[in-house]
């Protein structure tokens, strides 16, 4: 899946810390940050105060836990705070900018590939809101939740089922823990119609530095009717302003929910040779740009189709990297899938769904030969296969069903775990089986965005490719067409992280991977916590205008600041 | 059409006006805005050798004519600018900031109904960017163009026709002379998939008060290859801040286009009485939350669709007014309509319209009888009525085929001059048939958005009709479907504008009604210029997080002041 581990659960995430450079003088004059002790005392002493001893944590194996990240660097914390609720969020921040100390706030901490919970800089506390987890609001008849950062997809899900609401939420491939409010600030993307999260939130609440609590939208007004139903409100529309950056925190958001459709079945089909992806990116564009296709398409190469089933063939290979033409092809064919391969999915009436399946067919007549699957198709499948486990072929189709109805769950609402393996592709020990632990596994994402055409695929993987070669590592890709008209191209860096060269290389190829791409124009739609300063020296004046706003709503600089913010007076 | 008019073309709107009261004590020191005579002419003088002394107008004609509004009251310019290019727009607001004198946008300045091309105060300088129509690029592979504020909806419209671009744009019932940019920077709505514009633009070219340009989202990035493919960029997202406010000048914009589908077709149907619109709305709620309607849904009550074919009918009430209720009935009986007449699109395959078709029958079974118009059926009517336009019925049926080919019009992209008549429903004089202005007219807009419930529809139609009545005017009203839980309640309050008392009851009535909807909670999605201010007692810790950020992009105060706002130092 493009999208496993993309549920960030930081928020807000901290590009702004690439302002530093361009701010006005009079804050530039301010020495670098690196937070007074004494600062620091006095303002964990008022925190206590407001939260009490047991939710102010600083010994070293709570530090220890947040320090820890799937990227070859992190950040190590000076505190924990964790507030039950807005109020105790609006007195600590107030006392951070009264201090002048930074917080960094989380959701729940499972930023996988992007950071985890590490701040940007060493010695910030961290402000985790996985305490604030009320589902506050689910509206039936309006299809929509109002909840807090704390709330992890599978919390909603079983909610909503448990309930019997006939809504499915939208979910990634990032497991049930994984924070709602904190992917949607991180803009991350789903399978279903419902699959871009900031498009299909409605109304946040948000904390500034200064203890100032607002809602935005119609949320504005008090008594408003409308808060949950249109976006917009009146007049400026800020809710923008607090994704991807550290202007705010946000502690409530709406989020719309799917009613459950008459029918959905998953589509999916392979494509054999390398080149075929050309012809494959125009059908799909022509299907989502006629609405034949509403939710959002995935396209996965061999190697990230295979690495959800198994780690790095060490010993295939003798131990060498990156992994032989041979044995990438013997995997290929034991799997049974092709050099792309395709999957989205289908919601509606039988009636609608059918008509969408025969303009599929039609589209692609003649290029692929289109599965479609539904619930029903599954079930048959799985016991099919419990008959003929002791064969081979009752073994690979296990295997082939295990994955097809766990990709099903994500087209339905129900968040797995499935998909947090792949992260373990170059460890040389196993996953645990039941519940995986990216944090100890080593993967650096990257994600472009391109337009959705055959040249702009074939430009970005000519230049990635040599360089995963390079560093004998090999590209696991997969290209997500999360508009009509944009591919997010989700490529990682797996690293075994017991190995000190590997993972040297690891950070060696992510930075090589980074330029190469900002130079030919295709800047990725989100960025590690550890990266994100590379981002400083493009688009200088949205910075600068970014940095204004800054100013405006965080004077003392004191959340998430980044690498080279300058402290507080 | 409840979106008739609603096309704004003021850029960008004046929402922070109401700001000025919870300025921060720095900028409220101010003294209150009049703009010193010996600044305005400093400041003329420069901007004469920037555009010319053609395009520096101060002449009576040019005042009088941009000084004319449908409202009751309107506001008289100090003069106009005109620029060619985003440079000038860029010299012009420098050198604006540096006089402090208050310029404010308009695109092509037919916001009708909420103000035209007026500005909140007089004697500011209207910076009237029509001049800048071009159409920058047309991207057929990727469905999309990039345009100025000045292109207006039928320029870009022809030019997709005429160079056989297979594609579509979204238009509104404002006509063919209303600016795009300014429709969506007002978020305004058209009647297509791509109805809500915001949601359909991509990436904005702003210049800011002190004369910086830049670019939103991917666009900030040099060479950026999907600055008008994804919508998000990287770090906050920005766009949302430069609708509905004064915080910036919108000089380019990327708008979304549609692929003409194999087939459109309009569904409309009647509900008799009043009391019908309860199921009726529970029925859109559910096709458009079941993803069977995508587009906007429009509820038109008897007047609306009337007022859209004849004026008042003053030979029949004797000149008395209000509309009686026996005159009502017999207009409705007349028009052959229904209390409310329900009118939408259906867009796809020819088997995903005939899903979509058999979906809203097997809804609306037993409650309404639908009927589904394409274009050969409009086509094949139209000579039908050729053949009868003799007889009453040929007549009725000629009128009747008439707007609904101008409603189908809309649906297939292609503006319409028809939607405009309706605002002359209390004029004494007949409009221009073939080119209606109505700036002529008498018509205030109030849109409150409601969450789409017979609840909450019976609960505003309650609160409005008997204060109409009090006012002595009828309700012209459109609920429509905006989003999927949302509908917005256009009513207009239409009066004749050589009639004194008529005009001062109108404003009085609208003021009633608006203090009324915000008593309950249900606040505009938009609002006339000259009654922004009303905002300000609402939400007063929004508006003071916007006044931080616009004293951070506009220090000088000089973007589209309001009436309280403090004038520049």
């Amino acid at each position: 899946m493009t999208d496993t581990l993309d549920a960030s659960s930081v928020q807000p995430d901290v590009n702004l810390s690439v302002l530093a450079p361009v701010m006005p003088p009079a804050q530039s004059s301010h020495a670098a940050s690196s937070v007074g002790v004494n600062r620091l005392s006095a303002a964990l002493g008022e925190w206590v105060r407001v939260l009490g001893t047991e939710h102010v944590l600083s010994d070293a194996a709570t530090l220890d836990r947040l320090g820890r990240s799937t990227l070859p660097t992190s950040t190590r914390p000076a505190a924990v705070l964790r507030p039950s609720c807005t109020d105790e969020v609006r007195q600590v921040a107030a006392i951070a900018t009264t201090h002048g100390v930074p917080i960094y706030p989380i959701s729940r901490g499972k930023n996988w590939g992007y950071g985890d919970a590490c701040a940007v800089t060493d010695g910030q506390v961290i402000l985790d809101l996985s305490r604030m987890n009320r589902i506050v609001e689910v509206n039936a008849e309006l299809a929509y939740a109002v909840i807090e950062p704390g709330v992890t997809q599978g919390q909603l899900a079983d909610y909503l089922r448990e309930n019997k609401t006939g809504l499915w939420l939208d979910v990634t491939g990032a497991g049930p823990d994984a924070s709602i409010v904190g992917n949607t600030l991180e803009r991350g993307f789903g399978h279903t119609p419902y699959g871009d999260h900031l498009a299909h939130s409605c109304g946040m609440e948000v904390v500034l530095a200064d203890g100032t609590v607002f809602s935005t939208g119609f949320g504005a007004f008090e008594g408003a009717k409308s808060a949950r139903v249109f976006p917009w409100g009146i007049g400026p529309w800020l809710d923008g302003l607090f994704t991807q950056s550290n202007l705010g925190i946000v502690t409530q958001l709406g989020v719309w929910l799917m009613p459950e459709p008459e029918t959905c079945q998953a589509f999916a089909f392979q494509v054999p040779r390398d080149d075929d992806l050309e012809y494959v990116v125009d059908a799909i564009r022509w299907l989502r740009l006629h609405d034949v296709v509403r939710g959002t398409v995935h396209v996965a190469n061999d190697l990230r189709v295979i690495s959800a089933r198994r780690r790095y063939p060490w010993e295939l290979t003798g131990g060498a990297t990156p992994l032989p033409d041979n044995v990438r092809s013997e995997l290929r064919r034991e799997a049974g899938i092709g050099a792309w391969n395709v999957m989205g999915g289908l919601w509606g009436t039988r009636r609608s769904v059918a008509a969408a399946r025969r303009a599929i067919d039609r589209r692609l007549d003649g290029l692929a030969h289109v599965h479609f699957v539904g619930r029903r198709t599954l079930r048959w499948g799985q016991s099919a296969a419990r008959w003929l486990r002791r064969t081979g072929y009752g073994r690979r189709l296990g295997e082939m069903l295990e994955s097809a109805s766990s990709v099903y769950d994500l087209l339905v609402g129900s968040p797995s775990r499935e998909h947090l393996k792949g992260v373990f592709w170059r460890s040389r020990v196993a996953p645990d089986a039941e519940n995986p632990d990216p944090s100890q596994s080593g993967v650096i994402w990257l994600s472009p965005v391109l337009p959705m055409t055959a040249h702009a695929c074939r430009e970005v993987l000519g230049l990635v490719e040599p360089i995963f070669a390079a560093h004998r590592f090999e590209p696991l890709i997969t290209m997500t067409a999360v508009t009509s008209r944009a591919l997010v191209c989700v490529m990682s860096v797996c690293y075994d992280r017991e190995a000190e060269r590997e993972t040297a290389s690891a950070l060696e190829c992510y930075h090589e991977l980074f330029g190469a791409l900002m130079k030919q124009g295709y800047v990725p739609y989100r960025v590690a916590t550890t990266n994100m300063t590379k981002l400083g020296p493009y688009a200088r004046t949205y910075w600068d205008v970014a940095s204004r706003l800054k100013s405006a709503l965080d004077p003392a600089h004191v959340l998430s600041p980044g690498r080279y913010e300058p402290g507080s007076a």
